[in-house]
């Protein structure tokens, strides 16, 4: 038995949705579709849920907003039509926005949530009818009715323990589910959405709630490739990757699948399978547990920007206990999460996005707090830093693959601010200018999975992974 | 003007005075000289200083010691004979030591304290004699005299702030001062030590109150060397370090010069010169600021062993604020000071040194309360880890060096447990197991050092410092 999730851009049209049909009939073990809302049919489109928040906002603020509800109708009755549907499911899909639209604003965040899960709940509906009107047994299931209990806690739900037990029976539901994701509901019967992207979460919920022998996950490539495709040519496809290392990818800009979505099929040990919904028999992406097919030490290669480094030195520091929870207790003050700590004898870094500090005043009181309370030799920040992740579960203890990254890296002039390994079993970070990272990741990519490591390329389908 | 300090062993007999008061002597600018008490005269020796801290234990006991008390003046008696100096001097020297003796019991580390102390004070009196007897206008200095005011910390005493004022004056005072080193007094006139070998401090501390143009630190041996050279044959001779290199390098295990001693050396910029008693016109090697030679990025190797790593992974620990903070926590509250926290995505690792987790009852409830606490996913602890350190200021931006280094490594088969690179400047550390550290040196040595990158090889004076 199957958990089947579709993206956005896979349910963005009527013909789309044949599409998804087709996949979901074609293999009678696939037993629930979680569907995402209607998202972009074209670069420059609007994704049905950006709509929702727009509307959402502007009923918030008490102005008009009777184009963008129109815009939003109109996105389920294009589809509809595609599909000659009975326009009768218009009805229920205008109810449920306008619900929603005109429910309770005294939390606005709450609101918010309220109206961007109508995207997702409303497209199951439509899409359970398309499957009912082409003469399958399907229903759209809401997930009150399923039992999927989330925390209270607005647009970053978190799923309750119990939903799993809830969930697990819908295995005896009659025909097929279509259930509508990104969102569950309150112990009070409130609607709340996971974060962005979540309905890939619903999927994984279900896949464990469900006890699923696959969590198959459709998107809009054919696979997870082993590095940025718009940095390098036909980059190889991933064929197998184990949780670990698609999380360690996923840190680093791989936005393939979200990475709070591993979780629950990580737990119960589902394998996720990344498909292609415009090229279903491409055998995809698959995220286990464990992997048998290794290639080479390295699976993949990936580098995020916008971090920075605040340098903190002080004679014998590491004589001083408690001096590492100290200088950390202030970050935790001013509600700074940091990455990394490298550190050497008497100097200590905490690397972090910089995004979190926003402005020079913070910049300017974080490094004064430091420097009187922990009463420091030497406080400095450095801007602008990358971090180039190289993963893979065949590096650790192969005592060579530093060596070739190293040596890749400093052949390409690439200069090491940091390098941050040894925790990790599946990865080795390197930190560089942020200007250097396009290079450094592909003088890697070059290394590891460059012409003299193989002989087969990877395939031509080169568009980038999005979700 | 320089201060000089005398190690133990180049005072553990009265030719070795002699040798000390040729060099002296032979240059004007020195001003004063700290000395240790007596060291070892052979390697089955025994220092005065441990043969006080016996003294003092049977004291504390109430045994009777008679035959240390004797051994103790004997080592006395025998200097004083060997110099030909009247034996009066050893009156002096009895009553000092019976005084301390027989001194106040009720606080035992304090009693410890006086009594360590009154090996380096006999010795400065005999010392100060003897320079009288050859007619040199010199004499000793007590520290309280001096105004050498310290915390109330007995065995780690920390200098008070207004010592350095108080010192200054000693510019003014007429010929040679014998200073005995070690010890200095609270503000109650309480002797209290600093740590462990800590004549190197007293040095340091004259060096910067006097404001030195340099302090000469004479030891045994002719230099600091590039490496361990119970490793390899022949080490190079490091003739100027940085105060960060020599720091880093003193951490990994070269016990050439007392860490905590270069810092007021350090804060005052004053250059310490190591040098060998028994050979005083080698240059020795030079601790300062800022160094002009260099030779290669590379100036030393070291590695140190007795590390443990406690893992600990978590998935999206990296999203909990305050969770490494809370991890620190642990640490603190079991009073554990830890060496560095390399990281990955989901998963952190604490270095410490691991004779400080005493029994498994202690790894076992340091664990329990990290998986407990943190609810962690995976806790364990890995043993016997050696930290090799690559160290040298040309290492900074140096795109090739870390290559060199992890190539150098891997042709010899270590495999890094960790790599903590980028938050000191000066130095490169590599996580390998104990049982590989040898081979890691010497692959690194071979590396940056070997017949490759020089013609000329370090000197044969092969014995490795000590102090």
């Amino acid at each position: 038995m199957k958990v089947v999730k579709f993206g956005g851009s896979s349910l963005s049209s009527g013909s789309q949705i044949e599409k998804i049909f087709d996949i979901v009939i074609s293999d009678p073990t696939r037993k629930a579709v979680v569907v995402s809302a209607p998202g972009k049919r074209h670069a420059e489109d609007i994704k049905v849920t950006d709509l929702l928040i727009d509307c959402a906002e502007a009923y918030l603020r008490d102005v008009e907003a009777d184009r963008l509800v129109d815009s939003i109708l109109e996105r389920y009755l294009g589809i509809a039509r595609d599909l000659q549907l009975p326009l009768s499911i218009m009805d229920e899909i205008e109810s449920g926005l306008l619900a929603a639209l005109n429910g309770d604003k005294s939390n606005p965040e709450r609101y918010l949530d309220a109206v961007k899960a109508t995207g997702e709940d409303n497209n199951a509906k439509l899409i359970a009818a398309y499957f009912q009107y082409r003469g399958v047994e399907a229903s759209y299931v809401n997930p009150k009715e399923a039992g999927l209990f989330v925390s209270d806690e607005p647009g970053n739900a978190q799923v309750l323990p119990e939903s799993y037990h809830n969930l697990h029976k819908l295995r005896q539901w009659p025909g097929l589910i279509i259930f509508p994701g990104f969102f569950g509901y309150s112990k009070e019967g409130e609607v709340l959405t996971f974060s962005r992207s979540g309905s890939d979460i619903t999927g994984s919920i279900l896949a464990n709630g469900m006890k699923a022998e696959v969590y198959e996950n459709f998107t809009d490539v054919d696979a997870v490739y082993s590095v940025n495709p718009s940095l390098v040519r036909y980059p190889k496809e991933i064929r197998e990757l184990t949780y670990r290392e698609m999380r360690e990818l996923s840190y680093a800009g791989f936005s393939v699948f979200h990475e709070e979505a591993l979780i629950p099929a990580f737990r119960a040990g589902i394998p996720v399978n990344i498909k292609n919904t415009n090229n279903p028999s491409a055998p995809g992406t698959r995220i286990v547990n464990e992997r048998s097919n290794t290639n080479g030490p390295v699976v993949g290669i990936a580098s995020d920007g916008g971090f920075c480094s605040i340098y903190v030195s002080k004679y014998l520091m590491n004589r001083e206990i408690g001096f590492g929870r100290r200088l950390l207790q202030i970050f935790e003050d001013f509600g700074l999460s940091y990455e990394h700590i490298p550190s050497g004898i008497d100097d200590i870094s905490i690397i972090l996005r910089q995004n979190q500090i926003v402005d020079e005043q913070m910049e300017a009181d974080i490094i004064s707090r430091i420097t009187n309370e922990l009463q420091a030799d030497e406080v400095h920040i450095e801007h602008d830093l990358a971090l180039v992740m190289v993963v893979g579960e065949g590096m650790r203890h192969n005592v060579g693959t530093t060596a070739r990254a190293a040596k890749a890296l400093a052949e390409a002039g690439v200069n090491l601010e940091m390098i941050n390994q040894g925790s990790s079993e599946v990865s080795m970070m390197f930190g560089v200018m942020e200007n250097e990272a396009d290079t450094a990741v592909r003088a890697l990519y070059e290394e590891f999975f460059g012409e003299k490591n193989q002989t087969k390329t990877g395939n031509s389908h080169g568009d980038w992974a999005s979700v």
